[in-house]
């Protein structure tokens, strides 16, 4: 049997998770591919933690240079994380004619343009099916099984962190803080979750899938982002009534020969699939011109789903070496890039439904002068409920409007928050239109 | 650029979805696979009608041999349906040398061993992404994206037809025959919808996904099946209250080794992912043993999904093509069968929870019969609904159970239903456990 040999760098959570699944099912794996995947190196700074995983101490080594420049190593696997020193070890490696296979999606969302035309220029294949989504195959997908399909919306659920805070506030009520806390002490969020609920982490993602529907790398600092530390239960519990509720959405769009692409938190209609994704699960729904809505649901993160995701895309690799060949499919799955290029469109051209939640002095006229401002601005209403439920010495008015330009928001918004009536700042979400899917 | 030439034999709904997405989609296709799909030629008995796709009419023949002979064809897509016929096209187009893709379930299931032997001897491929679930992606997700899993839970909604079906049913209370009959009205039943609503339809599609999960073409005839034209609104009723719904779901389980393999309608946890897939949708419930739960979830039929997805086949054989290769991943996904050959476990073996409504008349001790039998058969009662709701003079007495065999609930329905205190035979279900996902 044919053997394709692997070199690790980078022996944390994840790798170790791959160790564990190449291992636990060596002979599925086999069976499969019809070749030995071969661990032959290890290389991380701390060669002594237990990752309870067993493997053979000659194969570690404190120095990733001895994988990157080991003849016999066919292919190298980065799971370091960080930018500079994994873009140059993937960069290395390639050089001297190695297939990457890597988790890392903040280096392929800002570094992918450059990482796939070394790739190229080296004959070479890099796979990055963990670096979105975890145990859920989407990148796969989108290249091959809705290959045929222009894929014209994207709506994700990328942060699993995010979505287990988003799911305990409105379960139990609890605010931001205090759901954060036990999200952190249940491993759901690390220590420094900035980039976890600032919405970076699902940016990152969303780059990646975007590159791949639209067969050019996205640039990451084109993605709107907005976070949900200032996601309160009170808009939660508003949500519900209209029928809703509320996720931190990746969103991308076609319209015309434009790409939106933004991560905000959204609500979402009950009644979408989208909206029973909860917990730390991640999911993916798509729509396709022919296909139709799809949607991909799973564990985005942890040792034991990246980990074989990461041994899905070794065995894709150990498939093309049995048969000789590379690049069978290249790294956004386009053979050429598409000859129309599309343009970005900026937040404040992006349209939306909107909900509002004002903070109103009871006083009448009031909602007549919010109302007023918004109809001179183009935003008309769809529904409202004003309630006689005194915070502060004021009343929530909640609203839903029909579609409005982002522009237009942000103006109205500027305008009623000066208001003498308007106790405090005016709370915008965007929301996702009622689909019946 | 390189060309592969398609011959299409059978030109009905799913045919000339796939002429569509290849007409409109060529420029998307043809930068992703760096080669030209050419469809040749195009047979059936009526190449009169209008598909609504434009096409040269000079492609058309009745004559689907002249297909099979072209020996400037590469690609035979088989899309007549039945089995003898179909079978006979596609072992020819085989000997000649030619790769096929097929939607035909009913085919891959009964005579999939053949196939795939046939395409071995004669070094083709063939593919059926779109012989499960229309446009879900899921054959590739089980032979690639997931690879690196054993999956030992497969749970399934693969008929659109009784989905759509059930979901009147639940969301209207309608009673079976009139559920059906809006089916037929809307399209998504057949004239003789004999097939989808009494399992056999999802059990070939269970069928092609157990032989892709275990590395082994199984056997159709050991699929247990049930349809759901028993099925009353009632049972969906209580369903609700003990909060579940009631889907076709069809269940593979891989306990030691032993399979389980089965298509009957079930009650699923209301808090479920699949509880949420309503309407004509499929949806593909799998936990692997790393990757863990995944849901893949669309349109299970149609002519533009459906369409899409033999499209999407073409693709991954002109890539082959473009390589100069085939056969890199074999029909079942296993370069060799697995060493171990597993069992089917019989029916009557099969472990569940089960739901039972009884008939009973309203008097006191009923409930102690009924229970006594079922003690006295290892089956436990978990909880227990007795309403005072008259039907023809007799009480239902609806309970949920805790794990039971199949060959004790037989048993002791044979012995209620004998009971003098029992006006009508037993309504037993089988129930999903709440999972908690």
């Amino acid at each position: 049997m044919s053997q394709i040999k692997v070199g690790l760098i980078g022996f944390g959570t994840v790798g170790a998770g791959m160790v564990e699944v190449l291992s636990n099912n060596r002979e599925l794996i086999e069976d499969r591919v019809g070749a030995e995947i071969v661990l032959k190196k290890i290389a991380d700074l701390d060669i002594d933690s237990d990752r309870g995983v067993k493997i053979d101490r000659r194969i570690l080594t404190t120095d990733a240079m001895e994988i990157v420049n080991d003849p016999e190593i066919d292919v190298v696997v980065e799971l370091i994380g960080g930018l500079d020193q994994a873009r140059e070890y993937i960069v290395m490696s390639m050089e001297r004619g190695k297939h990457v296979v890597t988790a890392n999606k903040a280096l392929i969302a800002k570094c992918g343009k450059l990482l796939f035309e070394t790739a190229e220029r080296y004959g070479v294949d890099i796979a990055f099916e963990a670096s979105v989504a975890g145990g859920i195959p989407i990148i796969r997908a989108l290249r091959e099984g809705l290959a045929s399909n222009q894929i014209n919306t994207v709506l994700a659920i990328l942060n699993g962190t995010s979505n287990y805070i988003l799911t305990r506030m409105t379960a139990e009520g609890l605010p931001f803080d205090e759901a954060l806390t036990i999200a952190k002490k249940l491993g759901y969020a690390e220590v420094d979750p900035t980039l976890d609920i600032d919405g970076s982490d699902a940016a990152h993602k969303l780059t990646i899938i975007v590159s791949l529907v639209f067969g050019r790398p996205f640039n990451y600092e084109d993605v709107y982002r907005e976070g949900i530390d200032r996601v309160s239960p009170e808009d939660i519990r508003f949500a519900g009534e209209f029928g809703y509720c509320l996720k931190l959405l990746a969103i991308a769009r076609k319209i015309g020969d434009h790409i939106e692409a933004r991560v905000h938190p959204a609500f979402v209609p009950l009644d979408h699939i989208l909206a029973n994704v909860n917990e730390a699960y991640n999911a993916v729904y798509l729509e396709g011109d022919f296909g139709g809505p799809t949607l991909f649901y799973g564990l985005g993160a942890g040792r034991r789903p990246t980990g074989s995701a990461v041994a899905s895309d070794l065995m894709d690799i150990a498939r093309n070496h049995v048969k000789g060949i590379s690049r069978r499919v290249s790294p956004l799955s386009f053979a050429r890039p598409p000859a129309k290029e599309l343009s970005v469109r900026p937040i404040d051209q992006v349209s939306s439904d909107y909900y509002f939640r004002f903070s109103a002095v009871d006083r009448p006229g009031v909602l007549s002068k919010i109302s007023g401002i918004l109809g001179a601005n183009n935003i008309s209403i769809a529904s409202v409920i004003q309630k006689r439920r005194e915070t502060h010495g004021s009343v929530p008015v909640v609203m839903l409007t029909h579609e409005a330009m982002e522009r237009d928001v942000r103006k109205s918004l500027d305008l009623i928050d000066k208001l003498d009536v308007v106790t405090e700042k005016t709370v915008p979400y965007r929301v996702e239109r009622k689909t019946g899917i």
